[in-house]
């Protein structure tokens, strides 16, 4: 059975080495305070919690899942009481404004925390994960009352909050939004509609549950222009305190889900619900996607933080699984047979997880600190760079790493073999758990849509151009083995460019047909950049005395990367020049016969 | 909710149309009957059954799986009722020899007629599927009395039997065996030991169950040369019929898997359980593995029903659900979105499953039917060539088939979205019940390492230079626009043997690092060939008076295979060329630190 072990040695490598966080914080002032010492203890002391009580409801939750009783939805064993133990420890008002109680952490240091939540236990982890998108909605838009009545208690943790948008005909295309908001007395207005696959939506971990829910004022105009963004509590305050009676609204079903499984996802129907505009009247979209970069930066979160946990995973099975022996002869010839790390097609394996988990520590730490730069930074123009660099690193952290995470997991079976496919190793859940990160907060052709149309091809390429010249100059001015390769994939990615783009001139069907293979050849571009960074940076520390053995480990690492993952970006970059040619030939009906 | 609907008429095209099985079948005397009309009506009344009878069980056999209970293992509500409908119509006897009561159908034509049964409910299938290995070892090495008592009873359905292989010490590494025989009276042993992962080890489906048991004998050498093959039937024979008392064996425990969760996978215990040895002592392995390359392409056959069941589903989905406009303008203005099928990325995500099925089914067939030489034509030289493509061919099936259908399934969910991670649309159930057929038969390192080490290297590349001739000569016969990239390919692939040649000849862990990705560079060089044969086939019809659209669906298929599936060959000879170099710089304690 796995035992959870935070790598706090990569997380300091990335954060401290990498990244110099504290020096890049203490040009930040609201973060100033954030020195290496408190970073650390932070991340150390989430890390333990998250292996003390979460990890054992791990499995056992996944096993029990959620149920619609009586008096609401009732959620696995435990996880009630681990909620308390983490409000009781403050964790949920780790990264909240300190005027509104939280202790002001930066993204950074929230991405380095919460990894560890997703590494034991991801279906537990939901319940507070979608608050935070609520939270950051609201402090951007919330009125000072809203915020001084339902704020405060989402950043204590005493309540948690979630985001309704996706109805049942409506996900991707939030356009189609149905769920009506009449206005009633006193600045109030009445919700009814059917919301689905709510996280969260009703749960027995806290007495009161905050409901963001985008619906249509009845003169509102057809389409995404005319949603606007409510506030609807569970329970209304009122004299004394919470009301007994619920706000006119239900989980009428919690969704029989492939994973996550711990994670209360609720069919909700709200019938007159008592709710408050959040922002103006309309404006309900733009309103909610505050929090759109962040909440996807969390999906890089939680494919970093599963991945570990499945790599881990295989890394002891394969040290302890003794079957055949190594190619060239016993490696122990004291055992009825050699641990299969021997053989090289496991190491491969292992390394696929190894590179893949740390490449995205890489870029998931780094974006957080773009984040964090673009919030805080004093100078207007490096806020601006920062913005560029959360804009078009976004859609590649949470597709790209969310497809490579998908692959360690389901390596993390493959190890195990037959092993990895029964439900005692604990594998094959982090499979189904994972799933769903290509999905939501944007599928991976939403993300690769935004990437292009959005992030690229607008602005003449100029945030492209960026990632091109610090590519570029980190290569030339390194001169290693990697600056050939990164030098080409470059150019290669700069003609793929200009392909897609005069392509989407002709045809605005383009975009889709290249867009998910283009955005693995950038993020395949970002991350072999990171692991050369990352390699020249332990190369420079192997002339120490007795260096620690993981400079040595993460250059052989970021070589593997280079000889056996990046060389599928050639690959993607002939796919995605093929665009439509093979995808319009005949018409949807003669093709699909 | 998913209507499956067999695709008969691209079996049609393969079975038919490509492989011309119908002349093929005339040159072998034993198969010589099944005449198109035969065969056409077989597969088709098959899959009417596997619609009929098997679908509506699926996904509640899914959900209910399969509990231990006091009198042995039940499987789920309406498993047994369909068990007894397959045996009244005689399928049990499709592909059994006529001798012994079955209807001798060639593999062409099993493979063919059972792909339905994959689609449809694969949890069931298990418990027809493992039999048909036992039967195989029986019908080779069974001795006249085991073959009257038992086998024709596998024959007409009546019980099922098994293969008890794998302990809790040893999957891949079979020479680990512990289970013991100790001769007893009347040329009688008993068999003790614990055995796992035994698919329908127990069930209620059958009156008995006949296990084909691997062993020790008490004087046996050490390793796989001292391992046995004991038939040990579940209750035995005795003057009245079968005994009541169980013959010393119990499924202790019904695995809690991923998926396949109708399929009854038990750890066995036999207690001094009486048996028979099969064949000669300490030949156990050998004698079982006359199955093995049916039981691999019986892999291949699941990857193919899976995959075009993930497929229909995605397909009917992608029609039905509107979500946002063409990029290019409304299709559907009278509807309040476009149906999704209009994107461009969903139109690559369904052809790329449809490559991948029609590519599986094209390989597959050719196979069965190449495995049908090898056993039924007159000629031994025939045979020969037959059975070197076996050899050849199988290992690519197996996992280059097994790896693109969980794509293949993948993308079904990612077609859906969100509805795709929620159960109610049954295609993470694919996803689930096909994951273990990357493991279970050999893993995909097991067959890259067969492909290698047995196949292409030892006989001096020959076998792998009957592919390379097949594939010039038709691309160079045809010179099309698939011409170049084939011809390109073959050579690429030839240089890329002669390389891993090479360094294994240096360093026999070489394979394992290679064998992976040199086993797809093979499978899309044969399932390249498969597309440009059938493309040609396709185009010469074209000029008929109002062509069948299928033709033309072929033609855009092939290409699309091309330009956007085969690419990833070029990127996999580049790691596989990569081979041991980025594996093997670190120990692997400094490595996985």
């Amino acid at each position: 059975m796995f035992r959870y072990e935070p790598p706090l040695r990569d997380i300091h490598f990335v954060i401290h080495e990498l990244l110099d966080a504290e020096s890049a914080l203490r040009d930040l002032p609201e973060y100033a305070a954030w020195d290496r010492a408190t970073v650390d203890q932070t991340v150390e002391a989430l890390s333990r919690f998250a292996q003390r009580i979460l990890q054992p409801l791990n499995a056992s939750g996944d096993r029990e899942g959620c149920r619609v009783e009586e008096g609401g939805v009732s959620t696995p064993s435990g996880f009630a009481q681990a909620y308390r133990h983490f409000v009781e420890a403050g964790w949920p008002r780790l990264a909240c404004a300190e005027q509104l109680g939280g202790q002001g952490a930066p993204a950074v240091v929230f991405s380095a925390a919460t990894e560890s939540l997703y590494s034991t236990n991801p279906g537990w982890t939901m319940y507070f994960g979608t608050a935070r998108g609520a939270y950051e909605c609201l402090l951007a838009h919330g009125s000072p009352e809203q915020n001084d009545l339902y704020l405060t208690k989402i950043v204590s943790g005493q309540w948690t909050a979630t985001m309704c948008l996706t109805e049942p005909q409506c996900g991707s295309d939030l356009g189609l939004v149905r769920t009506r908001a009449v206005p009633a007395e006193d600045g109030r207005y009445r919700i009814s509609g059917a919301k689905i696959f709510i996280s969260g939506g009703d749960h027995d971990l806290t007495e009161n549950i905050v409901h963001l829910v985008l619906a249509r004022l009845p003169d509102a105009p057809a389409g995404v222009g005319g949603i606007s963004l409510f506030l609807v509590p569970k329970y209304l305050i009122g004299q004394q305190g919470l009301s007994l009676e619920c706000n006119g609204m239900s989980a009428v079903a919690v969704e029989d889900k492939m994973g996550l499984r711990g994670s209360a996802t609720c069919a909700m129907n709200f019938e007159g619900s008592v709710g408050w505009l959040v922002g103006k009247p309309n404006e309900g979209l733009r309103n909610m996607f505050v929090m759109i970069n962040s909440s996807r930066v969390g999906v890089g979160v939680q494919s970093l933080g599963m991945g570990q946990a499945a790599y881990d995973s295989a890394l002891g099975y394969a040290r302890d699984r003794l079957q055949m022996r190594a190619a060239g002869g016993a490696h122990r010839p004291d055992l009825p047979a050699d641990p299969i790390i021997v053989h090289a097609d496991v190491r491969r394996m292992l390394l696929t997880q190894k590179a893949h988990v740390e490449a995205s520590r890489m870029l998931v730490y780094w974006l957080s600190l773009e984040l964090d730069r673009e919030h805080a930074h004093p100078d207007a123009a490096v806020r601006q760079v920062a913005g560029d660099w959360v804009a078009l690193l976004t859609p590649v952290a949470k597709a790209f790493l969310s497809e490579n995470a998908y692959a360690v997991a389901n390596l993390a079976i493959q190890v195990h073999g037959g092993h990895g496919y029964i439900r005692d190793n604990g594998v094959e859940q982090i499979v189904r758990d994972l799933r769903v990160a290509q999905i939501y907060e944007g599928t991976t052709g939403v993300q690769a849509r935004d990437l292009l149309s959005r992030k690229v091809l607008p602005d003449g390429g100029a945030r492209l151009r960026r990632l091109l010249d610090m590519v570029h100059e980190h290569a030339r001015s390194a001169d290693d083995e990697f600056t050939e390769v990164l030098v080409r994939l470059c150019a290669e990615l700069e003609q793929l460019t200009a392909h897609v783009a005069e392509a989407a001139a002709r045809d605005a069907d383009a975009v889709g047909a290249s867009g998910c293979d283009y955005l693995r050849v950038v993020g395949h571009l970002v991350c072999g950049h990171l692991f050369a960074r990352a390699a020249r940076l332990a190369r420079s520390k192997l002339s120490q005395a007795s260096p620690d053995p993981h400079y040595a480990a993460k250059i052989a690492t970021a070589r593997f990367y280079f000889e056996r993952l990046l060389p599928e970006a050639w690959s993607c970059a002939q796919t995605a020049r093929s665009g439509l040619s093979s995808l319009s030939t005949l018409s949807e009906r003669e093709l699909f016969i």
